[in-house]
């Protein structure tokens, strides 16, 4: 390992797995014999086909998910999604739900607003400053969707289960926790994940649709943004980013083949998120901002006494190999990004030496 | 350099300067001592701030580009760009003019009929099979711009200069011709290039606009399809595909300080095309398949004196290590392309196969 690496907790782009790096790393002049660098590639050649064949078998295999879906590979994050679903998924006087559960929920509604559609906010949690995940919700009868947030980046919060919208597909963004955990997604007609955080680099957006979802889209909007597109050409209707297709690709397998599956990954996730939340529950020097039920497991944000001691506080980090624990610049605080690369090691690591500045500041 | 890689002549993804995929190997673990790599760092950084800065930079300061001017990241590919275009840019009424020169200016013009705008088809050079670009022009008076291709990757052709257009703002794709030759650029009103034939990998498209040209762009569509959107952000709005961006500013870096600016990088260009060129005019075994005034300084496009001996081409050709050669799915034939990341030893090495394959085969 690289002796110069720090531990990241940035909340994204994020680490990735070392051994991931390290095989881009190695390969990145002469990708499986071929004479050239991954980037060099032809999108339209076996070995490329091979990867992106790979990463999406991978994706429905490590989701449980069947043949009634497809894994598309879409550029413009999930911000583009924003605004796709309604796009293509609302037929003409049919109404979208949204959960806002913080700036994500927030932004996806504004998409729809934006293109007109009749919608509904089906709940909020904005009352306290988007600090919980809802648990009473009134949906649309025979809505199109209800839209979810799975995870919370900026606010720290994570829906431990999935509502029961009798039957309306559900669809979430899942950028900040996709394949962190093992659930049920047979009700989702549609999950989206920008690869930033869990699964890739910046640059791709996988988006898994069950198939009886594309029979809604219309022809009428451009090429680019109809999910049948994706669907018909493999994601390759025209040259799809390589390199962050390739990068999923190698986490997935990762995680399937040295992780161990998504079960292990989830009992290492919990065993993580539980020794900063124990730290937490055990001091007052440091105060976690979700409310307990709705915890992140990826996004663990927090407040310390007062704003010069946060300052202080990610700066000393900083200088002792712990990068990325400043909140997001919309709510101020702390925050540790736990993603699925993050290592045990790290957190551990890092809980001390939060132990070490309360002792030294508290 | 590594004794593994082939001479790679593909249409793209296309073979980059070896000296940047040396430099992004070599930090792949480590981005400039910040501990994590270039995949890692969040793009709400300094370290990145200056990576999407000095792109943006090197690309006006290349193009001879003014404030006048703004550079653009945009996922989503040059094809994205074609329905981007009149969505933002035609204002009620107005008129967008295409010329069609090939496969690439289809989908443009298709993308402005799916939006149901008024289009004008101002020249086309389908008529024979388009092997040149068209000299006369039944422009619309007051058009709300002038699209054209600069260069048509599958047919081997290139404008070898532009059209005036009485003032109306020209709009080019230039997806693979961009930075080859020295051009006065003023007329455009903006340039667009997916990278991954001259500028970098795929994954980002590079757009130039005039900023007078952002008046045009209503606020009833997605922001994410909004060109003030990626002006007004730094092309920030969201993440960026940073790890594309960052490519694509090592290679406009090699072309000012390694290759030497434009100017330089043309004369290259210009003689690596000439010696393909100059050997189909003096053989009948080869023979180009574009009118010889507009032929293509990036994509040679040839013919052999039949199929069977074009598929055992391409086949001995890889064996002998120059990979790419097969043309287009769509024409078939045989195509080398000579992108700026091409050198003139791989170039004189291919002629030198092509004569030794005639001799044979003759």
């Amino acid at each position: 390992m690289a002796k110069d690496r720090i531990n990241n907790f940035n909340a994204g782009p994020a680490a990735l797995p070392l051994p991931v790096l390290e095989e881009i790393q190695e390969s990145f002049l002469n990708f499986k014999d071929t004479g050239m660098s991954i980037t060099e590639i032809s999108h339209r050649s076996a070995p490329f086909d091979a990867v992106i064949d790979d990463a999406a078998a991978r994706a429905k295999r490590l989701l449980d998910l069947d043949d009634d879906y497809n894994v598309l590979f879409v550029q413009g994050g999930a911000s583009l999604q924003f605004a796709m679903i309604p796009m293509n998924l609302l037929r003409a006087g049919e109404t979208a739900d949204y959960v806002n559960t913080g700036t994500w929920s927030t932004k996806a509604i504004k998409e729809a607003e934006i293109q007109g559609v009749k919608y509904n906010v089906a709940a909020s949690s904005e009352d306290r400053n988007f600090c919980y995940i809802p648990k009473e919700f009134s949906f649309t009868p025979n809505a199109a969707y209800v839209h979810i947030t799975s995870n919370n980046t900026i606010k720290g919060t994570q829906w431990a289960g999935y509502p029961d919208t009798k039957g309306v597909p559900l669809i979430a963004d899942m950028s900040s926790d996709i394949l962190c955990r093992k659930m049920d997604l047979k009700p989702f007609g549609l999950i989206y994940a920008g690869a930033q955080k869990n699964i890739g680099p910046a640059g791709v957006c996988m988006v898994i649709i069950r198939k009886e979802m594309l029979d809604r889209v219309p022809k009428t909007i451009p090429t680019m943004l109809r999910y049948t597109t994706y669907s018909e050409k493999n994601s390759m209707y025209n040259t799809p980013p390589c390199f962050a297709v390739y990068t999923v690709q190698l986490v997935l397998k990762w995680l399937e083949e040295t992780v161990g599956g998504l079960l292990e990954m989830e009992k290492i996730n919990r065993e993580k998120a539980a020794t900063l939340y124990d730290l937490f529950d055990n001091t007052e020097f440091y105060s976690g901002t979700a409310d307990k039920e709705s915890r992140s497991l990826m996004n663990v944000t927090f407040r310390l006494p007062n704003e010069d001691l946060e300052k202080k506080f990610v700066a000393h980090a900083l200088e002792n190999g712990f990068g990325g624990l400043k909140g997001h610049r919309s709510v101020g605080g702390c925050r540790a990004s736990i993603y699925n690369a993050t290592t045990k090691k790290a957190v551990a690591e890092l809980v001390d030496f939060m132990k070490t500045f309360e002792k030294r500041n508290g």
